[in-house]
């Protein structure tokens, strides 16, 4: 059998959780919280599937739902998107980005991955019959080196997927990132994937700029986000893309003939949930919290670290132990210090190894207490 | 901007189901139940939200519900699949069938379809690369006409995508249309990708042979089902695909990075369903009865028709009748029958009009009733 991906096994978040399982480790590992979601979500759901809400919704979502979040867009982002051209509901944040790497790459073309990488980004360029391009970030505080990105763009450049607040380092845009995306996508012809499934987890008084917030950029630009993230419902499965009108269309295409639309109660009851802007402006303080407690226990441990700006998840540098690679260090804490953790050599192709591990700190306070206990050993 | 999927519109059933609202036309075009589903299935979606299973559930699917579906499909095909490694949950059939067909399909490798056919298979087959043969069904009975299959088969046909009991026919498989299957595969080294999403709806004593029941063909297959046709929550949006190990796994590498996972407390519930077999054994008696009641009815219009086989679909015959095209005669019963159907030529790439029109009968007695009225006008 010609495999379509032949590079790509089990992923680290599977192999880590499961590890973790098997150790009866305490798991840092897969980003997923670890607390309940507001019980108001639950019974919303139970009314609208009582209330006969379970046939296929419309392929780009209920309007209910693309009117609020349209809405909660530019509160957020000062832009108002059409719900109806604009806005498409999708199984996961995951699926809005295949749809839109398949949407925009063609056979031969190029796609710009920054890494460390979410590892769906490549599998769905490659599946595209299109060339991922890898440019690092730079080595400690995972920021972006233009003049390396613009090095990377050439003719056959079709696209470039970027992600902030990111994953794995939790770095967090600035305007002049921003500045600086613009000004190379103005030069060439290049659309923009832009994962923001952390866009309501950013500290310290910073600000997440959504592309849909920036004129230019959103007139080329897949912004991907994620209600799952956002509500501490990974399992439900449900994001969505915000794209100009010519984008969309095609995008949609797509999206019909790949999952045709998401869960009709779940998509009701987000709607109505999403009503209340204190559920999504409340997310960044909550986590704040998690991330200055798990910190402060770093601290007392052997690892080297520098806060992370947004997402849920602490990157901690290991370079000055002993330890030989990070998937050694990821093991042997798991195994014996009964913390699993996520080494980010996965996040790169070439698996170069950085001497980083990434911690989820989405997890309850005595969660993390333990698990940092158990750390300082 | 190059379209990835230039000649697509927006699908026959949006199109239909919308024009249904605005003249206030009974549905009866998009396929979707127009009743309501079992409410213990609400109640346990309830529970396992609020027993907190909100968080991405494995890859593969829940082994809970992989288990209890294996045992189903030796309970109705005679086949245990292994519950691990051949069987894996996903976001609808439709994502089900979009993974098995981008798995197989590499850039010019040619795909059989049977037409009328399914509207997402020849996007899945273009957005790979590859390119959609087409066979014409028997126009009659819309049984297959094996000897025109074999001759489209050649060295560069890579897979067949086959539908039993067949949308928008109803035509169901026989053990001789296995046979022939059979027989095509071990001479040609192709794939098969069947769509069995109607797997619990045949009539007349007619039993549905899914090829997972085939000891040659499972080994070449892709099953694809859902649960939301079956258990009348098409909008739940969950389905599976059972195939043996080799394929299961190439299979899971691309649904990985496509949606990676299906709603968790969905999942969580039908694992508890499905371990009552009258839940399915049930729906093909609850179906025919319906099919009787239409059909009944049907004979008091000029529409010309023979009852179908399976699927929740009826298919008229109006050729001898003076409307000019489907297309025309399906809006016009809209617009002043208020009654919407679909035009089968949207089955056909080359949108070929057999003269035949298309009704879901997945209705309430009440409103099935009220549309054979308004269709003896
Ligand atoms: C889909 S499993 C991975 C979850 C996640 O986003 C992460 O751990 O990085
Ligand atoms: C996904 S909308 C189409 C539903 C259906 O299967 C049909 O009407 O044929």
């Amino acid at each position: 059998f010609h495999s379509k991906l032949p590079r790509v096994g089990t992923t680290i978040f599977t192999v880590m959780s499961q590890m973790a399982k098997d150790f009866e480790a305490i798991n840092l590992s897969q980003g997923f919280p670890g607390f309940g979601a507001d019980p108001q979500l639950f019974d919303l759901v139970a009314k609208y599937t009582k209330d006969g809400f379970n046939q296929y919704a419309p392929m780009s979502g209920i309007p209910e739902l693309r009117d609020v979040l349209a809405v909660k867009t530019q509160r957020c982002y000062g832009y108002l998107p059409d719900p109806d051209q604009e806005v498409t509901i999708v199984s996961g944040a995951t699926e809005a980005i295949f749809c839109a790497i398949t949407t925009v790459a063609q056979p031969d073309d190029e796609v710009i991955l920054l890494e460390p990488a979410y590892d769906s980004y490549e599998p769905a360029v490659l599946l595209a019959g299109a060339n991922p391009i890898h440019v690092s970030l730079r080595p400690g505080d995972f920021s972006i080196d233009w003049e390396q990105v613009r090095h990377a763009v050439n003719f056959r450049t079709k696209a470039i997927v970027i992600n902030t607040p990111h994953n794995p380092s939790g770095y967090v845009w600035t305007e002049e990132d921003l500045k600086q995306l613009a000004a190379l996508v103005r030069e060439r012809d290049i659309y923009v994937i832009s994962d923001e499934v952390y866009e309501h987890i950013a500290f310290d008084g910073r600000s997440h700029f959504s592309l849909v917030g920036h004129e230019e950029l959103r007139s080329k630009s897949f912004v991907c986000g994620s209600f799952g993230k956002t509500f501490h419902v990974t399992g439900w499965k449900i994001g969505f893309c915000i794209a100009p009108k010519e984008l969309m269309t095609e995008f949609r295409k797509v999206h019909q003939f790949v999952t045709f639309s998401t869960v009709t109660p779940i998509q009701h009851a987000l709607a109505e949930y999403l009503q209340n802007p204190a559920h999504y402006e409340s997310v960044s303080e909550f986590y704040e919290k998690k991330r200055d407690f798990f910190c402060e226990g770093l601290k007392r441990t052997g690892l080297d670290f520098k806060p992370a700006q947004g997402s849920f998840f602490q990157m901690a540098y290991f370079g000055h132990l002993s330890a030989s690679s990070d998937r050694e260090l990821a093991k042997r804490m798991t195994q014996e210090l009964k913390v699993a953790c996520i080494p980010v050599s996965a996040f790169y192709h070439d698996h170069q190894d950085p001497k980083f591990i990434r911690f989820c700190f989405a997890k309850e306070e005595n969660e993390l207490a333990e698990a940092l206990d158990r750390l300082q050993n």
